[in-house]
Parts: structure tokens; C-alpha cells; sequence
């Protein structure tokens, strides 16, 4: 391999998007080699105090980028949820229950990343199981505050500049959520785009992998690797400021006692023609609806757990197990007719626009590190089969970042994706985008 | 545990139907042991022959049945298709890729099976990663003769009297059709009633898992474990000849060159009052459509397997893969399209009738063990999401079992097995049904 003579410094390196380091090292003016070193000492500096990772091996992440393939993903550091399985990082997912367990095969989400060329960091922190009990992540830009979860490791990691790629996993709102509290750009596509196998199941009907990145133009070619559609990363990769803006209508849900909507509102109203309408009542009743469906398969799929590890799993696995048991047949039935005449309904939703913005979660992240925050704003989208995206649209009052969620018609990914383009250049030409983080 | 003074006899054991044997063992007027000897002696006698099993140790079955819950399933002698992971048996996936790997956990539908008592007599043999490519198995009617596939050693094991309840896989006719060839009873359910994960995945749109039994009430008795749904047991196990015969439609796909329909046609005619109707064009259309959604989701979930077992793999598996590999995104999406449109018509197909009788093979199983049979009369019904259940209905010109294959609407599974039973009980009484295999 050749180098140029003026060889970049590790500064240099840190400032690149994973799409420029990609093309960097596939191109051979970059060894994946002197990336990784770059993120591994950033991984040394921050990572004592901000427990990202469940695993962390510098030196197995140098073997492997050093046979890395070279692809779309050739050289990016890139972490891996813990629930979602590695052939040769240990899977624990995130409980005490599988302690080193080491599975003998990539989840295909991971294989194709491993193609593609991607440094694997590690593996990074999921809630147990991906239910609700945390780990020991803290949000990167307040250690006082949830990262949010479940996917608390890869959101952080991100947020601290510790990876430029990740997967999480949602099946409430475990991906959009702490990526909206960490600043990170992350996607809950529609279902069946990428495959599930090799996660941690809790719901057939729920579960996805959630790409996520730095900002949408990394996050698009992460889910053009994810998804096997090369097509979607070039056309994503236009340059800033040449996608044409969709029509979007705000859509608040009004009724939250809790929520603080107005740096959103701020965001959006810099993003042209938007108006917002009341929550019909077939929408609030998706919420529940969600619950239902996923008491009854998450019963089914953690019944090995329950009968075989109760002992090992934490308090707050316990009552959610004891929760998910309530479920009955009926309900999951009940709640998959109301998901089917919602979706009836959703032409009504949009409007005339092909998108909504509405809130990635009710606030900031919480203060504390018990809990990970509602999913409020997330559910619906989830059992809906909506596409979503959260955009990082500035700070709340408390100088935490803001997430803008935007919502599309279940398949339409890449009309999403480009959107959420157009709209990240909108925000960051109007000063509203997110920061570095202070570590 | 009392026993009864009068012991039975290896005679009277083997005679016994599972819903029998569960309710004497969980009673105390049978032992686990004595049922388990009496099948191991019988796997002990067939399977040299037979090649049913991948995985059979007695020891170890004996080990579990001292030890197995007095559940539902109580003693009953089961086995599971090498595709589906046990905690404590090899699951190799049919394949040289993976020899003697020992997954850590059971399947969940698996753990089901043991927490309901269910006596584990060993893997059965699949074809390779339950495509093509044909395990060792032979027809226990006819030892040059297909079992069908993938679920071959199931439902061979299931037609020779070596177990009595099992567990197959079907993506597009791999449960129904060995079912049908092997003179047994199975069921290809709804998609989602039945927790898929821990088998090793095709299609995330098409997999489900294949309960498969000797008669219907015993289907029954399995598909309420494997489903959490007790109340569909004792539904079905009322006395035969009690159940009401529901209105069907006899449904022939005539323009079959090579399908022999007159055994079939004879099943139904003692059914009373059934209507043909010809082929519509757009049922025609959904079966390029089921291969289209196939064969982009299974090269994704194959693609570990594509990339690092390559030299391992059987010709007919290079041969799947390297035709799944021409699968494109906007195939898959055309195929999902084609499908909708065709769950809008269902209802014309069924006409006032809730249940179509159709072929569940093309005729008998054919000579030869290369291939395991066409799957033409199961792949419209797994991309629609209706469930099947095919019903031994008696014996071809070459003396091999026929099934009659009832369909119903996308998650009517216990209605179907209802009128399923009401069937068997119909085709009974009029001296239709299997006869236990020569061996």
C-alpha cells in the first residue's frame, strides 16, 4: 500500500465523517491501521468514565483491522450492541445471566458490516435483554444523566466520539431515544429491511436494529450496508445544501404534562412550511396497543430466561417479566387489529406530506442513571412500522442535546433518509446542530 | 407414583395416542420410563433402516425423561428438526458447516416442549439449512422413495412409529409436504403464533415452525403447547364423530401436467357438499412472488454461511445460494406487492366458505432420494400467511400415503384445526385415513 507524504495527524484523522474515512482507506491514502490507533486512544482517554463498553479489546481490534475487507466501511471504528450476536467478541446481552458467553456466529446485521470493512471496537452496553434494567453507561455529555437505553452503549460512544459507526436495536424506543439524548443521528427503519436474526428476540412483530451514526449522511451508508442497497448511500451523499426540502407537518402530541417541545418547536420552524394538528384518538390508542403485542411475544421469547436464569436477572427484569406474563393471547390479537386500523389512518395523519416531525423523546435526558426515559414518543411508531429518524436539532434548557424525530409511511426508508439530509443541512445552516462533546 | 396393578404392555404403550399417553403419565398410571423404553426399543429396531435421527442417545433421553415436568406433553416421544437449537443436544443445521455444534440455549419454542414434559428421543435429520439439498432419510413406506423435505426426518421418524409428536420448519412447503408423503399429520401455522427464533433462518416473511403429529387431536394437543394456548386442546379433544363439519371448497389447480388429483378427489367427495372453482391468474402470480421474497431474505440470512462454509456447502445448496444471489430489493418489494393484492381476493377464493381442501403434494412421493419433492401446493399459502394443516387421506396407485390439505385465513389456526378434526373424523369413518407404515 502507498501513503501520501503529507501523512495526516491524529487531529486530522478525529475530524473525518466515517464516509471520508471510508473512501480514505478503500482508496489507500489512509491505512485502516492509523484510524484505528486515532480511536483507540480516544477509546483509552473517555471510556474509564463513561462505560460504553461491555467489551473492549485494542489489541483484537487491531488483528481484525488489519485483514479488514475494503469496503464501504473500510477503517470506521464501529461499535456493536451487546445483544446482537459476534463470532469472536463475547455476547453477553446485558445481563449476568450469559457472563463471557461467546456465540459461534455473526448476526448477518454484523456480518455485513464485518464485509464491509468496519473496526469493531466492541461491544457496547445494552439494558438487560434490551428491556429496562440499565447498565453502567452515563450520558456523555452529563454523567448525571441516562444515556438513555436500551441501546445506552452505542448511543454514548457515539455522543463521546468514541465510534463514528454503531447498531443498536428498538423495539419500544430503544434506538431513537438514546440517540436523541446523546446528540447521535439513528434509525429505526421499517421492519424486515434488516435482518433480526442473531439479536436477543423479544418481539417478533417489534424488534429491528437501529443504524447509527454521527450525523445522516454516515447513518445513510451504514443502512445502505445494513440493508444491501449500495444505491442508497451515493444518493444520500450528495453534496450539503442540494436536497430539495419535502413538504413535513409538525405533529405534537399536545396532551404531555411533562414534555418541553420548545427547542423542537425551534428547530422546525426554521424548516419552512409546517403545521401542527391535534392527536386524534385511534393514534393515543396505538400506544397501549404496543404494550400488548409486546407483553405477549416478549413472555414467549424470554421464557428460557425466566425458568432457567430468574436468580441471575436484576429487580427491574423481574417486574418486567412479571409484567410481560399478565399478557394473554386476546390482548396481542386486540392489539394487532388496532395497529391494522390505525394504519387505515395514517394517510389522515400525514396530511398531504409524505413526513412528520415530531418529538425523538419528551425532553432532555433525565437526570439519573436508574431509569433511561420514556418511550412515549416512540411506540407508536414502532408498532405502526413507521421508518423514523432522529436528527440532532440542538439543546433543551439544561444544554442537553434535543433529537427531532421524523416519521415516515412504513417502507419509505430512503425517501426518509434523504429527508432527514435535507433537513440536517437546514438545521446546521440555521446554527442548530450538535455539539462536541465536553470529554 | 402409584401404578395401577394391571401393568400395560409394550403392546398396549405403543398403541397409545400422545394426548393419551401425557394424561397417564401426568396421572401417575404410566411412568415416563416405561413409555421411553418402549419407543427406544422402537428407534432401536427402524432407525438402521430409516435415518431419521441426526442426533439420538438413549441414555440421555432416559437422563431427561426422569427428570421432565408432568405437563401437558408428559412422556410423550419427541422429536425436534436439526434446524431448531437445543440447549443439550448437537443441532448442526444439516449441514457439514456445523458438526456437532451445541448451542447454548434451547429454541423458545423448544423450551415450551420440555417445560410441558415432552420425552426428547434426538434431532432429526433436515436437509441442509432446510433448503434443498437431501439428508440421509428414506419414506418408511418405501425406502426408495423421498420422505419429502426439509422436515424429513420428522415426519419419517412420525410415519414409522418412532416418535409421536415432532417439530418441523416450513418456508415453502417443508412441514405440509414430508407431511403428506410420510402419511402423518402436520401444520404449517400462521406466521407469528409460533416464536421462530433459535431456527436457523430463511426468510423472516415466510419461516415458521411445523408442528407435526400422527393424528390431528394429537396436532392439536401440540400446536396449544407451542402457542401457549391451552384452550385449544381440550376444544379439540372432544369424542370423534362430535364435531360439526364446516362448509369447504374443494380448490384443484388443474393445470398441473404431472399431478395425480384422484385420490384426493376421492378423500373429498365423502365430505359432503364441496365446489371446484378454476385458478385465478393472480393466485397463479404469488408463486414467483413467494420466490422472490424467499430469495432476497434468505440470501441475507445466509450470508455468513455463503461467505465463510463456501467449501463445506452440498452442490445442491451452491446451487440455492448462487440462485438466491440474482435476488433484488425491488423483487422482494414487487413480491410483497403481489401478495397484499392477493390477500385482498382471498375472500373470493374461499367464496361463503371458511375452508379450501387442496392437494398437499402433487400426488404421492416420488422414487429416488436426490430431491425431495415440489413444493407447487405450499408456497402461494406461506406467502399469503394462511395456515394449513395436511390430514392423511389414505394411499395412491403406488401404495403411498396421500394428505388433503385444508387451508384457512390468515390466523383462523384454531378454527382450521377444529374443522382439521372434524375431517380426519369424516375420512375415518369412511375407512380413509394412513395405515401404520410396513416396518
Amino acid at each position: 500500500m502507498t501513503m501520501n507524504s503529507s501523512k495526516p495527524s491524529a487531529a486530522d484523522i478525529a475530524s473525518m465523517s466515517a464516509r471520508a474515512i471510508a473512501k480514505a482507506v478503500a482508496g489507500g491514502t489512509l491505512t485502516a491501521a492509523a484510524v484505528t490507533e486515532v480511536w483507540l486512544d480516544r477509546i483509552a482517554a473517555v471510556e474509564p468514565s463513561l462505560h460504553a463498553f461491555i467489551h473492549h479489546a485494542p489489541e483484537k481490534t487491531r488483528a481484525l483491522a488489519a485483514v479488514a475487507p475494503k469496503g464501504p466501511l473500510a477503517g470506521v471504528p464501529f461499535g456493536i450492541k451487546d445483544v446482537i450476536e459476534t463470532r469472536d467478541m463475547p455476547t453477553e446481552y446485558g445481563s449476568a445471566a450469559y457472563p463471557g458467553w461467546q456465540p459461534s456466529r455473526d448476526a448477518p446485521v454484523v456480518h455485513l458490516a464485518r464485509q464491509a470493512g468496519a473496526a469493531f471496537m466492541g461491544k457496547t452496553v445494552s439494558t438487560e435483554f434490551a428491556t429496562a434494567s440499565p447498565g453502567a453507561t452515563v450520558n456523555p455529555f452529563d454523567p448525571k444523566r441516562t444515556p438513555g437505553g436500551s441501546s445506552s452503549g452505542t448511543a454514548a460512544a457515539l455522543g463521546a466520539g468514541l465510534i463514528l459507526l454503531g447498531l443498536g436495536t428498538q423495539t419500544s424506543g430503544s434506538t431513537i431515544r438514546p440517540g436523541a439524548y446523546c446528540g447521535v443521528a439513528a434509525m429505526k427503519p421499517s421492519p424486515k429491511l434488516i435482518e433480526t436474526f442473531g439479536v436477543k428476540p423479544l418481539s417478533q412483530t417489534l424488534d429491528v436494529v437501529g443504524p447509527m451514526a454521527r450525523d445522516i449522511r454516515d447513518l445513510a451508508l451504514l443502512v445502505s450496508v445494513c440493508m444491501r442497497r449500495p444505491e442508497l448511500a451515493p444518493d444520500l451523499l450528495a453534496p450539503e445544501g442540494e436536497l430539495p426540502l419535502q413538504p413535513m407537518r409538525l405533529f405534537l402530541p399536545v396532551h404531555d404534562p411533562v414534555a418541553d417541545f420548545a427547542p423542537l418547536e425551534k428547530a422546525a420552524s426554521v424548516l419552512g412550511s409546517v403545521t401542527t394538528q391535534p392527536v386524534p384518538d385511534w393514534f393515543e390508542a396505538v400506544g397501549p396497543a404496543q404494550d400488548d403485542v409486546f407483553g405477549w411475544e416478549a413472555s414467549i421469547a424470554l421464557a428460557t430466561d425466566r425458568d432457567l436464569h430468574w436468580d441471575k436477572l436484576r429487580p427491574m427484569t423481574h417486574e418486567f417479566m412479571e409484567r410481560q406474563a399478565k399478557s394473554t393471547f386476546a390482548g396481542w390479537q386486540a392489539g394487532l387489529a388496532t395497529r391494522d386500523a390505525a394504519l387505515r389512518n395514517l394517510d389522515a395523519l400525514f396530511g398531504g406530506a409524505d413526513f412528520l416531525i415530531t418529538p425523538a423523546a419528551p425532553g432532555e435526558a433525565p437526570l439519573g442513571l436508574e431509569r433511561t426515559g420514556p418511550a412515549t414518543y416512540n411506540i407508536r411508531w414502532t408498532l405502526l412500522g413507521c421508518p423514523s429518524v432522529t436528527i440532532p436539532a440542538g439543546f433543551g434548557p439544561a444544554g442537553m442535546p434535543v433529537g427531532l424525530q421524523l416519521v415516515a409511511r412504513p417502507g419509505e426508508d430512503a425517501a426518509l433518509l434523504r429527508q432527514a439530509a435535507a433537513v440536517e443541512d437546514r438545521l446546521r445552516a440555521a446554527g442548530i446542530e450538535a455539539r462536541p462533546s465536553q470529554s
